[in-house]
């Protein structure tokens, strides 16, 4: 198992690691072996993080011929959680969260998304249902589902009561869309997703440097 | 100037600060001052944090008032490069492309997108066009505009030959929502956002912190 403070660096880099041995292996299911020289390469990653990361969750591999990529993909999997499914709940689909239920990549991470709820009736989004958005309907799938991400993607304004919500009805993670530090009690989770700091960070630093 | 080391730390929360100080003075165009103290409650981050952050871009506060709001506000605007407008193309209008397109929230950053494109004729989300993706219509744009930034929303399949062509063309950031590795020249910075990758590693952490 990972020690804690490697665990953040690593990780991030598994989902990256995993998307490309699934694409190695579809392309030619010949391949047994893969070496961490390869990996780093076609990945533009240093060798020496990719050894290190590899080792942490898999040990070494065999020398010549690297590791077993099937039970290296496996190993990712599993720490991942990719087979563990997590059900998750969409509240606000507008734009995007249609964007977001429509996304079919999060299934091979173990996401699951259950259903959509907005204020307005708006019609399914591919194959998962869009509820109304209320308490009353929101339990209801919370009764029938053991379900631990609500995912927020509403304006500001409605996003701590939203959260409030999804809170009292028992989700572990809150994946947050809304401009906003949202408060929840220790036991929860928060991701936030703010698009439009992601990119001011980036082209802060362009700004600054552009000066320097 | 911040020193490179602290840059990413500081720089990563400044948006927070700035999106709060608005809110702040929009709410009571009568508050000239505001302290770290109530910053850093309002927001549930710590005051030393809220300090270091603020004395590195700004100062000190003056004793007992805190900050000039007016002057905080207008030097975390100056380093974001919030009057500087940064103008974006988006390259996949698909529901995630649509969904960014109609976000209101970069303009406040400085960052304006001013055109989409697409394989496929889609007509305009909101007010911006939308043109049929070819080099040929890319650089068209690129001949009447400085365009710093490029917003790749394709399928993994085609990313890397639409970075090509967008970093040809001279962006310095390629904002990168398909879910690969983009290889570009070092003089230019590709910000990924993969949104799978994001939500697995938190679930990641559930799933084994669960299991200890």
């Amino acid at each position: 198992m990972l020690q804690n403070a490697t665990v953040k660096s690593v990780v991030k880099r598994l989902p990256i690691y995993l998307d490309y041995l699934l694409d190695v292996m579809k392309n030619d299911s010949n391949v047994k072996y893969i070496s961490s020289k390869k990996i780093s390469d076609d990945l533009s990653l240093g060798e020496v993080q990719v050894r290190k990361d590899l080792s942490a969750i898999c040990g070494n591999g065999k020398p010549k011929l690297g590791y077993n990529i099937e039970k290296l993909t496996n190993t990712i999997e599993q720490y991942l959680g990719c087979n563990h499914i997590k059900k998750a709940v969409l509240i606000g689909v507008g734009k995007l969260g249609s964007a977001i239920i429509a996304f079919d990549e999060f299934k091979k991470y173990g996401i699951e998304i259950i259903a959509g709820f907005d204020i307005k009736e708006s019609g399914n989004v591919t194959d998962i249902p869009v509820h109304l958005f209320n308490k009353q309907n929101l339990k209801k799938i919370f009764d029938q589902n053991e379900v631990n991400i609500g995912i927020i993607c509403v304006p500001k304004q409605a996003a701590q009561d939203v959260c409030n919500t999804l809170v009292e009805l028992g989700v572990d993670i809150i994946w947050n869309f809304a401009p906003m530090i949202l408060k929840v009690p220790k036991n929860v989770l928060v991701q936030n997703e703010n698009l439009a700091y992601s990119l001011s960070i980036v082209s802060s630093v362009i700004n600054n440097n552009s000066k320097n």
